[in-house]
């Protein structure tokens, strides 16, 4: 944790990408311009079309006049940051091309990171002819993006085929959720703050609440999200992660493996959704039109390119338990969803109730902690107390009042990092600690998998929500009925 | 503590006293103006001078004018209020004058409220000539205020001659802190916050401090003051009360009684300090000339009308322990001293640190919670938590941060009300959970008196301070050989 960034050659496959160049050179950008990119640390964008270096460099000087405020910009940084890029045009499936890599790196001694932007289908050719083409040594890392693979499976060949060049402790799974401070905080909030970590289990929380919502919809990619759906797209890895980061035991150290460790503990304590759970406990739908933040919209099947017989679920929530000492009888609540009425990320922590109430009866469901967790729109962290209402006329009555921990109002002059910024610093110094082994992916594809098993032998059909709205109704009834309601706060 | 308040003819005795003029007519008048008065109250002021009704309405005006902000006065709430008023001067000492409460009275039926704020010297006499002349009824309460007495003899005297009379269920005694919002709030934070109450017992906390500090010095009344001390005019009173709120068991449920029984266990249960203690675990001081705010004051012994042999103290900070089951071995610190460097009280709650700490060892001593309730110059409650550092370069580092509950901003709208608004508006509605108990006074002088007896027994002469310091040197001293410090966020 406390390693220094190091100097690195960094070969980034998909240079012309969407993520590399809405994301990637804007968090190497801001790295550098705190400082935090080794000098000699030189990038190489390799993609199959025909550029030149500097025809590349005008391109990414492009991204970043759009991307990077114009605070953070000066001409000096600029030029410092476009004179580390190259650029090779490599077709990846064939070995020739990777000798333009083994030329840029001409002899020097810093290690190589692999940032491999491209599907996944093409990860294990990369790596081979990387092997092959003599590219790497022991120090070399490897970045991957998900999604990995499409099922338990798909993940695990796709996971041998990086494994067959690198070693486990070399691979860099990105979840960007991970990425995220807030996220980070987790770590801190549970584990130095004792008023939280001694209450953090069965006996004083009630229940959980993680919620991910976006208002978008499919945005162009009708195709590609069809095959996969909301399950697999954003609950194997990023609700996936958060419930780790909320339900894992302390690790005894802040070690990469000692954190992972207890994420992998998490899930494999989690129950599955199996038999009458599919009923009870997930209720998977799809949105049709509607109107979003007053805009109307088309229906997911009314999407162009749509198949219009199109089971695939745009919405999923569900209630799950860890099946531990810590979390037994704790219900968790989940659920995410495109084209709701709000971008929204968020984790509710419920903590019981006192057990003797004294205060005016008609408050009595007022009166439990909650600590909400937000990660979008802004990052913050809030703490539901009860206090007196500051009325003469009021008496004792109470009043539901948040301890704000705001970050833009906290830290007015720290900028909030993107999490491609913190990930791409941890490669730098060799920290694996905000990234996914591979255990963590194949237990959350295990869950995953049986529950769409499970989805698949009952015919389970979405329920229809309109756009704008928080999901088919049954999601409100499923925790309902559990006596909770969704954290609203709107 | 749901009774509406009722209609009250309350005669206020020292009517053109500097309480009256400076708190009382300022807080009723807050009371009219939110409809918190009812129509038929009436106010009878009483004092030894000689003034015509008008010129004594036109004095309480004049009060108010300078006292209640223009944004709050409007003709009619001013003359409606000052309707209520009228004015006989009384020698409160003879029986005669007090036939002119019961022509005021004429026979009305609504219940007598009587407000002393007199000397309580006179308590004895005005009770006894009250029940004289006829005025009271089982309905009728007294109001007084602090000091009552003078050590633990003379306050049984004046309660015993107020209780000839009254009945100890009519008897409501003033401890102005216990009207101000953040002390109820005590209630609300404790018993309705399971994530505060659960905790609140000597296995989750380290050890507790309240300060009330005072940027005054004397304000010309040296004689009156060298007479008590800051012991028996601030300690006995108000940091008892204060102490009592942090440290009692939660009571049943909020009838007057319930809290002030669990209050007197508190004190019953305050370790007294006494022998060897002396030396180790109380320093009394008192100030030499020094600068307060960059202006430069006199000593105490320099002060107007000042004997400069005094061995007043100015300044006390000591250690106690409540022993019981929730408390025992948890160290309660307490001071309050007159020309400190800023006008402060606040309650510092310091939460043990976690038993195991993984983030960078030197910055485990940050690694505790602290829960700050300031009632002076601001109420509001602020809760240290830590959180991760957000810069990029700052890796998991850790970072103190408050989530604040500031009530002005918390509540924008509100006013927030004078303590003397409250505890009127308890009285009138014959609410007693605000006021103290004689059970309480008594416990507390009988701690206050040990300390005494044991000061004049050993001939311990207060210990100098500069004016504008935070207090003899002795006084860090003594918090920090048992390695912690005073909580500062000056």
């Amino acid at each position: 944790m406390t390693e220094e960034t190091q100097a690195v050659d960094l070969a980034l496959f998909g240079a012309l990408g969407d993520l590399a160049l809405r994301k990637l050179y804007v968090a190497l950008y801001h790295l550098d311009r705190e400082g935090l990119l080794a000098d000699e640390t030189r990038i190489l964008g390799l993609a199959r079309q025909d550029y030149e270096p500097d025809a590349f460099r005008a391109r990414v000087r492009d991204a970043l006049e759009h991307r990077v405020d114009a605070s953070e910009r000066t001409e000096e940084s600029m030029v410092r940051f476009l004179e580390r890029l190259d650029y090779a045009q490599v077709d990846f499936t064939t070995l020739e091309g990777y000798s333009r890599i083994t030329d840029w790196r001409d002899g020097r001694e810093v290690p190589m990171v692999i940032y491999l932007s491209v599907p996944a289908s093409l990860y294990g050719d990369i790596c081979k002819h990387l092997s092959g083409a003599n590219c790497l040594d022991e120090r070399s890392r490897v970045v991957v993006e998900k999604p990995i693979g499409y099922d338990l499976d798909t993940s695990i060949e796709i996971n041998d085929a990086i494994g067959a060049v690198f070693d486990e402790s070399s691979i860099y799974r990105i979840d960007h959720y991970l990425g995220k401070e807030t996220v980070q905080n987790l770590l801190a909030l549970r584990f130095a703050n004792p008023l939280f970590g001694d209450q953090w289990n069965q006996s004083k929380i009630s229940h959980v609440e993680i919620t991910v919502a976006e208002t978008v919809g499919i945005e162009g990619r009708w195709g590609y999200f069809d095959q996969a759906g909301q399950l697999r797209d954003m609950v194997q890895n990023h609700l996936m992660q958060l419930l780790c980061m909320i339900a894992m035991d302390p690790p005894s150290n802040l070690d990469s493996d000692s954190i992972r460790d207890e994420k992998v503990k998490v899930l494999k304590a989690l129950r599955p959704i199996e038999g009458d759970m599919l009923d009870t406990d997930v209720v998977r739908g799809q949105y049709v039109s509607g109107s979003v933040n007053g805009k109307q919209v088309p229906g997911y099947l009314e999407e162009e390119d749509a198949n219009t017989e199109s089971r695939t679920e745009t919405f999923v929530a569900f209630k799950t338990e860890v099946s531990n000492w810590r979390w037994a009888g704790v219900p968790f609540y989940l659920r995410t969803g495109k084209r709701m009425p709000q971008k929204l990320s968020q984790i509710v922590i419920h903590f019981r109730p006192q057990s003797h109430y004294i205060f005016d009866p008609d408050q009595r469901s007022l009166a439990s902690n909650k600590l909400v967790i937000k990660l979008q729109p802004e990052e913050g962290i809030s703490l539901q107390v009860l206090t007196k209402d500051s009325g003469l006329d009021k008496g004792m009555r109470l009043r539901q009042g948040p301890l704000n921990l705001d970050f833009h109002t906290a830290f007015p002059q720290a900028r909030i990092p993107d999490a491609y910024e913190r990930l791409l610093l941890e490669v730098m110094k060799g920290q694996q600690y905000l990234f996914v082994r591979r255990d963590e992916v194949e237990y959350a594809w295990r869950w995953v998998d049986t529950l769409i098993e499970g989805w698949e032998k009952r015919g389970v059909a979405p329920k229809r929500y309109p756009a704008g709205s928080w999901g088919p109704v049954s999601s409100i009834a499923m925790i309902t009925k559990d006596g909770y309601s969704w954290y609203e706060d709107y």
